[in-house]
């Protein structure tokens, strides 16, 4: 559909509101910029109020089904109803805010309209930044309520989403609450417990929710337009080039290996290095060969993170070195084919060395494209506020690959101080919030419009 | 002097003995074969009744004036008595076994006779061998057990040392007991605690020991002839050789470092290779470094034994990495250079990695030369009953180290099995045990020859 199409009224102020069309059309007139801006401050107020609500003295943690959740979702509902949403939660804890659809528009009048997803995650890391999940949340409410404010409706009704659990701290899980909405949940989770003993199950009904009813809780895809998700980028590619924000084109495939090299312990002092079974220099070589191996594929991320030695003691040869492989592509042939090169590699080095290999494959999950045609919409609103439009990869799992699997899926990054996340140190300008609403505010008005 | 002067009397049977002296003289009889063969026997009945003794159930741990050294002690002085001497326990709590020389040889008659002291270490590290300390000790009891059976004294007394504190487990010291004697003790250390917050000087007393005597228990020189002491080899040469025992050239010298590299945390999916400072990279450079640097140097002996990563999460880029660096040589200026080259080494990896590196020298000890006289003297002892006369250097710290500050040593090294030490799998073949004597019962009678 045609400019020509919102001008007919796909876009419409609400009755009695004072809104020149155009100016949500191109978002660029100076007063735009001012609600912008205003609402960038609102946002980073917000971030700062909800940083506050942990479970654990000061430091922030907000984990699946805990008080301090409870507490998180009934503040960010009130922030939903002041942009003039009506909220509910579901049946796993998972807060949503509907915006409805313009009832007069033609398209709509007649019949339920589409919907599209907004949101992102309200759970964190233990000791989590203030920015990852809250943000897009945030983002999301901001929009509504520049609608709101501006009493203008779309063509399509807008649900902003909280999800409950992405970052599976408690139950060490992935994407409890979007896997609900798309259907993909798995009701064995139910029986997994945390650390205090309590199960899923019991958290969830104390929670206030329904495990009996999570199998069944699929949304029913043919009523969404999509999903998109507003997100730091938590790494630092958009801040080395000067861009506040950029547009993910797939969330990555990734896969966990667990490796491990047995040899044999031998006195440090007395035991000669041609008898030595040293399974920490094996280690060492696999280490040197995955990170060789990621800097000569282009887009492959490949990590070290964690090692364990054994006895680890300073004079004693190590006989055991357990370490952890993380491998990511936005291609999952790629990934794959790096994975397969490293566990050749492994046993490799741990014949030449007469060690033992143990490779256990902990997780594997494939990458998910982003929608091209919403990632379009999403780049031509970037356009008209950044000089360059970024796309790039989602190193990181996120909500949206959950979603992908009953909607198309698009992605909107924003620029974190020197990439970094899950640190309280974690840190996004306002002025970077600022384009981000903007742009959401953009695309918003671009999809009504191409709709 | 000439094996004539043996004849002469330097070896003399105790009054009413019905000993040949030729029979002592060579070790090579059948009858002396047997009498070995009984003696290692003995030595093995007593290993596995003395890893009776321990601290913690189930496996064997023996600290530095604990309950279980004092059973260990009592016992050990049972075996001493047994052997005909009288016995001791010094202000710090080594156990000393007394056989007097001949009273009526011409040399030592009319003034004092000097002294050979044996011995070795009773105490353990945690969840340790059967033999590594207690195998000198029973030994050097089994040959003095063989004089007093053949009523056999010598031109010079023997002391039997089981000293009390090798490993250093209770107090992360060195030495302790051997450095009471040798006059090196620093006192300063009395004030150290232990895990329970024992100090030193708490637990001397408490073992019946006077901590105020310690500065001033140096053992007069001149009073000896040197220090002997046979150990279990701790490594694998002589297993590689077939060969039962070898003796010692020197005690390695060592240094023991903390090296850390500091670069950045990042996420793993979302941090591209070019912009990481990973320092378990840099680490597993280093390692690599350190392996190559020592197998390119004969009989250097280097070793990272200990690793450990922060923030140690599989999908987080590590942010630090701290490990133990070990090297030794028996030539001091061998590891020196060695150390000083990877130090340089070090610094070169962490500045091509955009990373800080800081090293810490946490130990350093100079090698310490066994006696050449004394060895040589032990050397034609083992030629009577190896093939092979093998010399190797020791890269494991002994209490002959300490008490090379007053007096000439020399060790013997016996074989242990995949020269596994330090781990209760430790194991010597009674046969080894049995050459071991033997090796020991003829430098005895060499070094009363040669007086």
């Amino acid at each position: 559909m045609s400019r020509c199409s919102f001008r007919r009224g796909l876009i419409r102020p609400t009755e009695g509101a004072e809104v020149n069309g155009s100016k949500l059309l191109t978002g660029k007139t100076s007063s735009n910029q001012d609600a912008e801006h205003h609402l960038a401050k609102m946002v980073m107020n917000r971030i700062e109020t909800l940083a506050r609500i942990s479970e654990e003295p000061g430091r922030l943690t907000r984990t699946f089904c805990s008080p301090a959740m409870r507490r998180a979702n009934d503040l960010v509902a009130t922030w939903m109803r002041k942009a003039g949403m009506t909220v509910r939660e579901d049946e796993i804890g998972n807060l949503l805010g509907h915006y409805p659809a313009d009832a007069s528009n033609p398209k709509t009048k007649n019949r339920k309209s589409k919907t599209l997803l907004l949101g992102s995650h309200l759970d964190t890391v233990r000791n989590a930044g203030k920015f990852d999940g809250s943000l897009g949340v945030l983002v999301a409410i901001a929009c509504v309520q520049h609608l709101h404010d501006t009493q203008t409706r779309l063509p399509f009704s807008l649900d902003v989403i909280g999800f409950c659990d992405e970052e599976g701290v408690r139950f060490q899980s992935t994407y409890l609450g979007s896997k609900v909405l798309a259907g993909t949940f798995d009701s064995k989770d139910l029986k997994r417990a945390d650390d205090g003993g309590v199960t899923m199950a019991e958290a969830i009904r104390s929670f206030g929710g329904r495990p009996s009813a999570l199998a069944k809780a699929r949304l029913n895809s043919e009523r969404f337009l999509g999903y998109a998700e507003v997100h730091i980028e938590q790494g630092p590619v958009l801040e080395q080039r000067g861009l506040s924000v950029g547009v993910v084109i797939a969330i990555a495939g990734q896969s966990r290996v667990k490796l491990t090299f047995t040899g044999q312990a031998g006195h440090a002092g007395t035991t000669p290095m041609d008898l030595r079974r040293d399974a920490l220099c094996a280690a060492a070589e696999f280490i040197l060969a995955v990170e060789w191996l990621a800097r000569s594929r282009g887009g492959l991320a490949a990590t070290v993170g964690e090692i364990v030695v054994l006895p680890g003691v300073s004079n004693v040869i190590p006989a055991q070195a357990t370490l952890s492989l993380d491998v990511r592509h936005a291609e999952d042939t790629l990934w794959q084919r790096a994975l397969s090169a490293l566990r050749t590699q492994a046993f490799k080095i741990a014949q030449r060395r007469n060690l033992l290999a143990k490779w256990q494959l902990v997780h594997e999950a494939a990458s998910v494209a982003c929608n091209r045609r919403l990632s379009a919409v999403l780049r031509r609103a970037v356009k008209l506020h950044e000089n360059e439009v970024m796309s790039l990869p989602s190193g990181a799992g996120h909500d949206a690959a959950a979603m992908a699997a009953i909607t198309p899926v698009a992605m909107l990054f924003v620029r974190c101080k020197g990439g970094i996340s899950h640190r309280p140190d974690e840190s996004v300008a306002t002025k970077d919030v600022r384009v981000a609403i903007a742009v959401m505010n953009e695309f918003l008005q671009k999809l009504a419009i191409s709709r």
